[in-house]
């Protein structure tokens, strides 16, 4: 059934991967949690934590349900889609939410401990929260390809074909609908997260800070054990979801593509290996990611900067090892053109540094544009707000030249030239150009999850009356967490890109795929130009370059035309749901606190503890009643696109939402960093230092870069993929329902 | 020559309306401008508008000047390229200047007496500053219409081919070059003009009313004269400029598809009247528009809903009237699909003003958006911004569906189906939907071209000292101005829109008349998918769905799809590059007005004048020095997209620009908007009126809302056609000199 025994590679690697996620999960728990009051707080957080996403996961179970229950009447009774598919995105949804839970319950037990071994020395600090980051690095990318790996062995046992080549067709496409669980988990996660954390922020903030004068993580705020919890929901869960959407959306993509494209070749075995490379490249990333995790360690009494060496060892050591073996690994597949697919892999690494070079200069307060932004504070929060805007704006130039370099040599290396003849191999050029850049994905996500570990760290250790060294060391923690979040953010959006492109790409595999069972009730088949087709064979042997004449997805189609303005306008709609839940679920938020320090005598003067609670109930609430609204609209709109404007209004649908939505999510996360910064630089002591005017305006504009960065931004990168994922989930429904 | 007497109906159209222009102008005139003082603040903003124009088009003249030898050399020394387009694009950038310059004289005269006026009644007001805003309007369609028959007049003499049908095409394609002189003037006075007028205000604002706290218009205040020159540098130049050319390019680009849609008839004499289809539609429009200003008129003593009535009534009557006559007209131009071209023409000035109650909807303090944002100011400029930004990018809902509803309307009913089988018939409804849309500018103008004048006059009031009655009339006729601007705005960025899906189509045009230039040269053209042709008569004979396929232009071209990405870059840098441009000019403001406070003894006391022409020259540098990149990006980028990525990659360039770049300006202008009347709503009386804390939050929200609405946005409208106008002047070098 398993042409190739390198396949074992896979799951074997994931197996290792949550070993060593648990063997640092262990290790971190013998830690010691502190004084009774750090235990205490930790305990509220952690409740809260768990709390939220128990409600969250309720919400959740019933959506999809829901879509379980139509993708099934679809499968079975209608009889128009693939039957696996039900199934496979359950599974991947199970294994999506599985990964946020553990991350959560990782982050929530290791906060108190990160605190306390920085009360002891900044070194032992970044040695708890690093190691409590990686197992959420290692369970996503060990579930992933877990996931993804039991999922191809049991559709190679099951799914037979008289034809070798055409049942890898049938086992690829039908592992590509998986994606829709994971994004739909992942969506919920970042957007339920992203407005809970930024409710309980602004809502902290506004009463707390601005109203009643007290300190950033004062226990006297009701609202601050909701704050630290939204950390965990949205930095930690989120994020995690997020980018395990991202690692399966991108090995499934070029998985459904190296079967197209090398089918071609006749040859099965190669063609069964270049479905498994993606999957291997990504083992082989997730190993070295774990050897990279080693690599991170500083000698007792380091400073910052030897620190930072060491976070940047670690991913140095996985990048260069990983295209080292990587070139080993393909030409052992026997590719022709292994040079060129490794060139693609090399390609995406370095287009993921870029963009990641890149977030770090704009929104780093050592470069210009952020210590410009924090100038502007000087003449008030309008010139701050503008600033930003501007810097964001122009922000979106390199990220976007570096995915269209990168696209290009991708898909030349891998093709051979930039002309459509081999079309198939240059679109695998760019799927596994995203493998490569994500192929580091354990070690990148650990740097990135140690973050919010530590904020959280900060959080307790104010909470806790812990001294202001302890604070200044989680401090120092955190901002190195900022530096290495902006290269983690590179590769999610620039992932987020590639993978869209790629995803585009397989979507027509499933159109074929569908086309073919219409073919078999309905005796035949006419494309909208008029070209009809009695024989399910001669439908796989079309040529992509043929599929678009006949589909006649061009662009002087009015149907292209509006799909792009469509999806261009669903980026902007969601950014706008999004912004406008965060500033309800706030209010609401703001009106409990207000309530709370009215009502409840002796908060302000620390006698009677506050309803924390209270207030995690809120943000709960509100999150899980303000997500629902952009999820059913993300998950609607393909279906209707498809329905009324065929296949070529949803390829302009996806098309227009990948490219706007990726600079907008470019332009949101930038901003919202450089306003963050900008107000970091002038507490640092510029402009007036804290207390200033300028620092009033500089919070004004991290406020406002609060929704972007941590809330609509982030979502943008699942909008594309998933918008992706059920235009090809839902391929079935387009073929036998479109009005075109 | 002039195959159909009828086409004499467009330039006497246009000596009608620069007749009635002049008139208005005299009678204007002939009113009384006030007092001594009003006289001398008058004079003030006149020389300070005239100070910038001149300075403005000396920049202006060089870059022009430049370009055209360029053309000139592309056209007479490489001969890749049309002769006549070098003098056509002087042209049209010589009357478009000249529209923006009646314009500015006209405004500035009619500000004082407008004041003066509204010192006797609101009616005697409106009356003056109406009329006023007339002249504008009619200048430009009366300006616009004779340059285009004038050329129209000359081509037809001078050019022969044996073919009559042959000859309308080269007709046609050469006229459309001349956009780009239209297009890069307007570019010029849109940001040189939004970054005078919001550099100004910005800094009159900061230093004046906020650290001063002296009123806004204050003549002590050394910023306020050149905050007056803005609106009219800004508002009135910069938005005639802007409506120039869209009124050109859709009539333009309808002219070009008519004549590559009806040659395919055979009849040469149905091809003429559907190329001079757009333009009679264009001038009956203008003769209605004319008949719809003697309908704005109010009874002595009418109130603010009388006088409301009124502007609708004078629109309305137009409109019903423009529906009528051109059903006729088209049926006497003896379409064999009159109805569906008239279809279409009703379905783009339907979608116009839908687009314009949306802006309604989403900006006047009427309605509950609005309403929510001064809701917002009551916890802070945060909440302002982020409930602002909310409104912004829900409200682009709206028009895209109505662009997107309007496009397959206007492609079908032209088409008879929203198949390809008649696709030019289609895009040619695409088209006329946009003159449709634009035909009564004549009209719309006024009523968006009053409001500056109204504003200005309410300046003169303020600085003259008048009373505060004849100021609250001023402030009336501008708020009845917003209202009205909003529908003009509609139009403005819808017309953008349709007519860039036009220019699309008419690109094709292009590049097919470049082709016969090639083969002529070197005896043969390969495409980029490797099909050959060795004749010209062959090339005009490709149909459009052929021509997609030989130059791959379909969405899974990577050069296509990287051009997508691009272009939607092209729109997020352009506004980066405007809004810190507008940043960095009001910097430079806001120092001037300082020193001049430190400096100049006793100018707060009111003993000494300030030194207003400082302030004046200080926007007018900043303005030239900030306006050259934009523009140098938006003309470079599509041609060294074109050598690049050929074809294909400009294709996707300017679907990218098109799509992102409407949505973005719609996005800009309505946050923009509403934060303006959010910050009026709250001066009404609400959350606390004038001076309260959500005041001084609005007013944040206003100042970041005026570089989207006034510099950022409508700029963007213009970047769209321009870069397709750049890319049909530049289509020679492309097919001669792309690397694909």
């Amino acid at each position: 059934m398993i042409a190739n025994p390198l396949y074992w590679f896979a799951p074997a690697t994931a197996l290792v991967a949550l070993g060593f996620a648990l063997y640092f999960f262990r290790q971190m728990k013998r830690e010691d949690e502190g004084t009774d009051t750090m235990k205490r707080i930790a305990l509220h957080v952690r409740r809260g934590a768990m709390a939220y996403l128990t409600q969250q996961y309720k919400v959740v179970v019933v959506f999809f349900a829901v879509i379980a229950v139509v993708l099934a009447f679809l499968a079975f009774v209608l009889q128009i889609q693939n039957q696996w598919v039900p199934f496979a995105f359950l599974t991947a949804g199970f294994f999506s939410g599985l990964a946020g839970f553990f991350g959560m319950k990782t982050a929530t037990y290791a906060a108190a401990r990160t605190a306390n071994a920085a009360s002891r020395s900044l070194n032992e600090g970044l040695s708890v929260a690093f190691r409590s980051g990686a197992v959420m690095g290692l369970v996503v990318v060990g579930l992933a390809l877990f996931d993804i790996s039991a999922w191809f062995l049991i559709l190679n046992v099951f799914i037979k074909d008289a034809d070798p080549i055409h049942r890898i067709l049938i086992i690829t496409t039908t592992m590509l609908t998986f994606g829709m669980g994971a994004s739909l988990q992942a969506l919920f996660a970042r957007v339920g997260g992203g407005i809970y954390t930024k409710a309980a922020d602004v809502g902290a903030d506004l009463v707390g800070k601005v109203e009643a004068g007290i300190p950033e993580d004062d226990p006297r705020n009701p609202a601050t054990i909701a704050d630290n919890v939204g950390d965990n929901v949205g930095d930690v869960a989120g994020m995690g979801a997020d980018l395990y959407e991202s690692y399966c959306g991108s090995i499934l993509a070029t998985a459904a593509l190296g079967a197209a494209a090398y089918g071609l070749t006749g040859d099965a075995a190669m063609q069964f290996n270049a479905v498994l490379a993606p999957l291997l490249v990504a083992a082989l990333g997730t190993l070295l990611s774990i050897v990279g995790i080693f690599f991170v360690r500083a000698k007792p009494g380091a400073g910052h900067s030897q620190l930072m060496g060491a976070l940047h060892r670690g991913v140095n050591v996985s990048s260069v090892l990983i295209i080292i073996g990587s070139f080993f690994l393909l030409r052992h597949l026997a590719f022709d053109n292994y040079i060129g697919v490794w060139g693609a892999i090399v390609t995406g690494l370095v287009t993921g540094i870029v963009i990641g070079k890149s977030t770090e200069y704009y929104t780093s307060q050592q470069f210009n544009p952020t210590k410009g932004i924090a100038q502007q504070a000087e003449t008030g929060p309008a010139t701050v707000i503008i600033a930003g805007m501007g810097v964001g704006f122009l922000s979106t130039a390199i990220p976007v030249l570096a995915v269209a370099l990168g696209t290009i040599l991708a898909y030349t290396f891998a093709a051979g030239s930039l002309g459509l003849e081999h079309i198939l191999y240059g679109l695998y050029g760019i799927g596994i150009a995203a493998v490569g850049m994500l192929s580091t994905l354990g070690l990148t996500l650990a740097t990135d999850a140690y973050g919010p570990i530590a904020d959280n760290a900060g959080g307790n250790a104010e909470m806790s009356g812990l001294g202001p060294e302890v604070r200044s060391r989680t401090d120092a923690l955190d901002s190195l967490g900022n530096t290495t979040a902006a290269t983690g953010k590179g590769f999610a959006i620039g992932s987020a890109a590639l993978t869209g492109l790629a995803l585009l790409a397989s979507y027509i595999q499933e159109i074929k795929m569908s086309i073919g069972r219409v073919i078999e009730r309905a005796a035949g088949f006419t494309f909208p130009d008029g070209t009809f087709f009695t024989e399910r064979a001669d439908i796989q042997a079309i040529t992509l370059v043929d599929f678009m004449a006949y589909f006649q997805i061009h662009l002087i189609n009015p149907r292209v035309l509006v799909g792009i303005f469509l999806g261009a306008m669903m980026a902007f709609v969601f950014c706008g749901l999004t912004m406008n839940a965060v500033g309800r679920a706030a209010g609401r938020m703001v009106d409990e606190v207000r309530r709370q320090f009215r009502e409840i005598d002796g908060i302000l003067e620390g006698k009677n503890e506050p309803d924390y609670a209270r207030c995690v109930e809120i943000s709960t609430k509100g999150a899980q009643r303000e997500m629902i609204l952009p999820s059913v609209a993300a998950v609607l709109v393909p279906v209707v696109t498809g329905i009324l404007l065929g296949v070529a209004g949803v390829f302009g649908l996806l098309a227009g939402t990948l490219s706007t939505g990726f600079i907008l999510a470019v332009f949101m996360a930038n901003s919202g960093g450089a306003w963050d910064n900008a107000k970091k630089y002038i507490e640092e002591g510029h402009f007036g230092g804290k207390g200033s005017a300028a620092h009033k305006a500089a919070i004004i504009g991290d406020t406002v870069g609060d929704p972007f960065k941590d809330t609509s931004g982030p979502s943008l990168n699942i909008l594309i993929k998933l918008m992706s994922m059920v235009s090809i989930v839902m391929a079935g429904v387009t073929t036998a329902y479109s009005l075109f």
